[in-house]
């Protein structure tokens, strides 16, 4: 088998069988295809697609590249959530612990931020002495013992994926969604779990700006589990402005607080129930879904998911006082409100723009290895569809370096647009793909 | 300016301008880009192809990558024929030598059998002596001094090319007409010509099997030619069928011969005399296509075409005794014919497995470091539209090796197609584009 005829084979929109991906797959992790070759044979797939058959073997095969965890031994079903990335999305930090509360157990892989979306692992890390860097064994350990553990990848998880990655970055083949798809599956699928719910955001502030992008890599994921035997369902959801009202770590980690005490705002109360109760479905904790939203909310209601947040604190290292003392998380030093230009109503917002001016005050990383200031912040007091008086605060910045607000400033002004009738709100649930 | 945006802007379908493609074919000639990004690049370019000024760019930046021959010492204008490629198709052994006796100077560089494909230096060489590896210096000094020299491509000439057909090769991006455009056109503009005449064959012993895709072809070099202030034409011929009677080198040496004696097959005379006349005409040796045919008929018949190979072999080293006794050209020591299996007409043949059947007889390359065998090949004694009747050779093979013979003849039996009634013989020049 050569790899060159391979490449012709997907370039010309034919289907490649499960003995020839797996001989690139294979043959590039060990280093027997060089790059060149396997770079021309992602643009040809950003080209030419993958049907459904082509993708599962791929990702099957990328998940075999290295260490596959077993939680065979831990009793019930495993079950993981994963978005797409947006801005203010922090459903992970209050789902965990809710889902574990509530008895299906939650084996859970996350990310860092990047570009302007911003990461699980970043928001963990501001509660003081959180380990997100422990073994698969230690992984295990916790998930045997309370039912939820939140860790970042370990280097021999899915190597093809890295692999693959970081020749994709510099390939201008990232945006492919079959190439997306079996990424996320891939690592997903090494976790062990028997389902996935997955987050696919969409809007002004998500990687897939349109809805039909979104539902075609919804579509693509779904597919590949139903291949790998595991239930997943994706909710298609709004990433139109940011989720709740807070963007930045330690804001976040309290914003979370907040909805696992009862409170907080509306549109992220409503998805975390939304995406808990569907893992608590597919996990079997509850037989119908609106029995599964039930159950979510008495384990809210009753604090046990607020207490289960404190245990894993406690089994990460971190310290568990910051869930009632909110000043124990880092603090701006200084905050400064953002007057609107313009009387009306807000129209839209480039969400983007404001996850990269929260990079720019340092809540993100705009580069790989930027160091994140966990402080840092803002809090948006409008949404799409409220009105707003010309000076009436649009945000509230929370910053430390004076010299980054400027940039920041500039880049929220230019964010948000207005109108004189008023807009209909986005729906936070656009459609679910099962 | 960075190498991945310029693969996205191309891959989305962009127009990449004059700096991006001078610095992309400027830092990968120097190693400054990875080969497994200029894959990407070659690939996203196979499916979005290339505006004209994108091709006329990269063609020149290509060209200046390396060595440039000039020519402007030698007086009055200078012209070469490129033909890409075919069976039997051996007219630059006619053409150069009646160009150049009719005055107008041909600076040709030619290249080797590949594929299915004769090669021109390989059909010189089979004439004992004959040195087709001479110094850009010694090509220019012979141009001086009778007008023409036929010679391979040397190492500093077009480097980019080199480099960029050899990652082509390995990642399946040679079969775009872009990439094939720029790379012939970019070492034809090296040669220091101020015309030049493409033969482009289509057919089933072409590498463009389609007239549109050879229209393709031809439109692109002779846009990138006229970009660059050259004067080009573009004959659109037909490749159905091998040309002349003969296949094989020292077989096609001697045809050559013929037709330069005033003899020789139809095909190949008619087509001789096009070609040599459109180099004629660009290259200001007559003041029109009629009047340059008359030319060339007029070279031929007075004997100073002839007189002209005689010149070129004896300059390049050869024997020039060959000319009038083709018992000092290589010759095979056995013979045998095909008999045709069926009665009727030749309703098609395909001419690539036929050319691959000489292929395997050691007329040509199989693989780029393959020996040839100059005395081996074949006459054809059918073509398109002949009557035959079952039992009737169809064609002679001139063998070394027995043990090649079976397969060589396993090939040529399947290239011969039959029918009840006569089909119409395919038209031998079939568009001309300039």
């Amino acid at each position: 088998m050569r790899a060159v005829d391979l490449i012709r084979k997907k370039r010309d929109g034919g289907e490649l069988t499960s003995e020839e991906l797996a001989f690139l797959i294979q043959s590039y992790t060990s280093d027997k295809i060089p790059d060149y070759q396997i770079s021309a044979f992602l643009m040809a797939v950003f080209f030419r697609g993958m049907t459904d058959h082509e993708m599962a073997v791929m990702t099957e095969e990328m998940r075999r590249s290295g260490v596959v965890i077993d939680l065979s031994s831990i009793p019930g079903r495993k079950v993981d959530k994963h978005s797409t990335g947006g801005v203010g999305d922090k459903t992970s930090l209050v789902l965990a612990p809710a889902v574990a509360a509530a008895g299906v157990t939650v084996p859970m892989i996350s990310g860092r931020g990047l570009a302007h979306t911003g990461g699980t692992l970043d928001k963990l890390e501001s509660i003081p002495g959180f380990n997100v860097r422990l073994s698969p064994q230690r992984f295990k350990e916790m998930l045997a013992a309370i039912g939820v553990s939140l860790i970042g990848q370990t280097e021999d998880l899915v190597p093809a994926d890295r692999k693959l990655y970081a020749l994709r970055d510099v390939t201008a083949t990232v945006e492919s969604y079959t190439l997306i798809a079996a990424s996320i599956m891939s690592k997903k699928l090494a976790e062990g779990i028997d389902g996935l719910v997955l987050d696919v955001k969409t809007g002004s502030g998500a990687f897939m700006r349109l809805q039909e992008d979104a539902e075609r890599l919804a579509q693509a994921m779904v597919g590949i589990g139903k291949s790998c035997g595991k239930r997943v369902v994706a909710l298609i959801t709004d990433m139109n402005q940011p989720l709740g009202e807070y963007v930045g770590n330690s804001l976040e980690v309290i914003e979370c607080l907040e909805v696992l005490k009862g409170r907080g705002p509306g549109d992220l109360v409503a998805l975390c129930e939304e995406l808990s109760a569907y893992c608590l479905f597919l996990g079997e904790g509850a037989s119908s879904l609106e029995g599964a939203r039930q159950l979510y909310r008495k384990t809210i209601a009753s604090g046990e998911a607020l207490a289960k947040f404190r245990e894993i604190i406690q089994a990460h290292g971190g310290d568990p006082s910051v869930v009632e003392d909110y000043r124990k998380l880092p603090k701006a030093r200084n905050q400064e409100s953002l007057p609107s230009a313009a009387s009306g109503f807000i129209q839209s917002m480039e969400t983007q723009k404001i996850g990269i001016a929260m990079c720019v005050l340092g809540a993100g990383r705009e580069r790989v290895d930027s160091v994140i200031d966990p402080a840092v912040g803002m809090r948006m007091h409008k949404r799409i569809g409220d009105p707003v008086e010309r000076g009436e605060p649009l945000c509230t910045l929370f910053y430390n370096d004076e010299g980054r607000l400027r940039e920041a400033r500039r880049l929220l002004l230019e964010s948000f647009s207005f109108s004189t009738t008023r807009p209909k709100p986005p729906a936070l649930v656009k459609k679910i793909i099962q």
